[in-house]
């Protein structure tokens, strides 16, 4: 077996990725499910903000991300960050996987909760909140349309509120004005929306206060439980993914910043202390 | 003299850099004061906000950029970023340059700021607002107190100033807690500061409200003007460098971002519609 080891599909750590720190917010949800496996987290906090970026630069930027996670042997990764998902996944997935790694996976964080989206809603009309970026690339209202050609599909983006996350205001009056406006244009829009997805990851941070200034009737839908149940369900059906999964119960974080500083903002995603290391990517070695 | 062209200084624009936008607003000043010469904009869009960015990253992208500019054939270039001046500049002057190219010049926008504050300030007391990174590095209360000892300096971060500005939000209600709580916070901290400068080169698009929020007998100081001033002044004690700033009153735009999305975004900034080109750098090549 020793001199067959080259071309054996690699075992690893799972992978997760995010522009900063949402992402963590899903990895919370996915670690609580799914205990037993070992993670890599990657933050690249050194280019975040994605959510105003281009098409051309998230993608760029979001395939270095996948490469690196390659580098590091994870057969598997989680795009955690609906930018990135909604502007790169396509194009890795069908133009650059089969060259890179056949046999590796990227999964993205849009099409588990277009999926779920259906059982939530009651009357078919459906609202997104994200960035910039995930909303104008229409991602959600083609994936759920694909899976559920009979929902009615309406985006609002908020580029105030990742800034409000990661400034610590969430909580703070500041947050109030941004919050009320979004939710009151995307109603404006479809007053009939009984189910908004919070398709972003820092979203789950203004939890409150999104629910707050939402009407009573009307569901929020936070990703992270979906996309951990949808990738307990991806290991499921593909056994011979599973199998390649390494499973010592272990995460390490690393981040294209300094690895103090993201030990430190990281804290307001996680209830727990981390240690952070340095990711050496090709822009940044 | 043709075969000794080589070793000759080159002659060439003068580079101006910011991050992102920002910088527009000293270039704005600096082509109204000197209109004879040709600029090189570049705004590092695709790596922006530096703002909160720790200071490895910070050095590490603005070496790039003035690496860029030499490249472009630029023998003068001014750090139009606060962030980038304060987190940068005294290590390519003095580690960087002399290895690159000594016949080369790198300026900031806090010398000629702390220069020329003394001559506004009547009871002493100065206040800045600025980055994280402007305010943590204490670039303002060291420059000043070289300057001019005599001088209280005290600093506050306006975090959410910059994404208020960059999302547009400059002129509408939302940003008026943010503005008011930054202020009230840095008189708190000394009330009797008579002069604030205002020290990130996004600042001067919030200028009605910061004035809206500033006690009346409180002077403000934007920066574009004493940077082009400045400017004047350093080309007319240094005339070695004046003659090699080419004089053709050109003016060309650059971003690591889309160009098509600086040129819509670049309008908030200039009372001009421009044409914009993508800058490769080492890591967006």
């Amino acid at each position: 077996m020793t001199e067959k080891k080259q071309s054996l599909p690699v075992n690893g750590a799972i992978g997760v990725f995010d522009s900063g720190y949402g992402g963590l917010t899903v990895l919370s949800e996915i670690k609580a499910l799914l205990p037993q496996y070992d993670y890599v987290y990657l933050g690249d906090n050194a280019r975040a903000p994605y959510g105003g970026r281009s098409f051309d630069l998230v993608y760029q930027f979001t395939l270095e991300a996948v490469q690196w996670f390659f580098a590091q042997g994870c057969p598997l990764v989680i795009l955690a960050c609906n930018t990135a998902s909604a502007k790169a996944l396509r194009t890795i997935q069908q133009i650059d996987l089969p060259h890179i790694d056949a046999q590796r996976r990227v999964l993205g964080v849009i099409r588990p909760t277009a999926e779920s989206v259906a059982q939530l809603t009651h009357n078919g009309h459906v609202g997104v909140l994200g960035t910039e970026g995930t909303i104008q690339s229409e991602s959600y209202i083609m994936e759920i349309r694909k899976l559920h050609p009979q929902l009615t599909v309406t985006g609002e983006a908020c580029p105030m509120w990742v800034p409000l996350v990661e400034n610590r205001e969430y909580d703070k009056p500041g947050a109030d004005y941004f919050v009320q406006q979004y939710i009151e244009r995307l109603l404006e829009k479809d007053p009939q929306i009984d189910t908004i997805i919070l398709g972003c990851t820092h979203y789950p941070l203004l939890w409150d206060k999104i629910r707050r200034f939402t009407p009573q009737g009307i569901q929020l839908m936070s990703q992270g439980k979906y996309i951990a149940e949808s990738l307990k369900d991806y290991l499921r059906r593909h056994p011979e993914m599973e199998v390649r999964c390494t499973k010592n119960a272990t995460v390490d974080y690393y981040t294209t910043e300094s690895p103090e500083k993201f030990r430190r903002s990281a804290s307001l995603f996680l209830q727990e202390d981390i240690h952070a290391q340095k990711a050496l990517m090709e822009s940044n070695r």
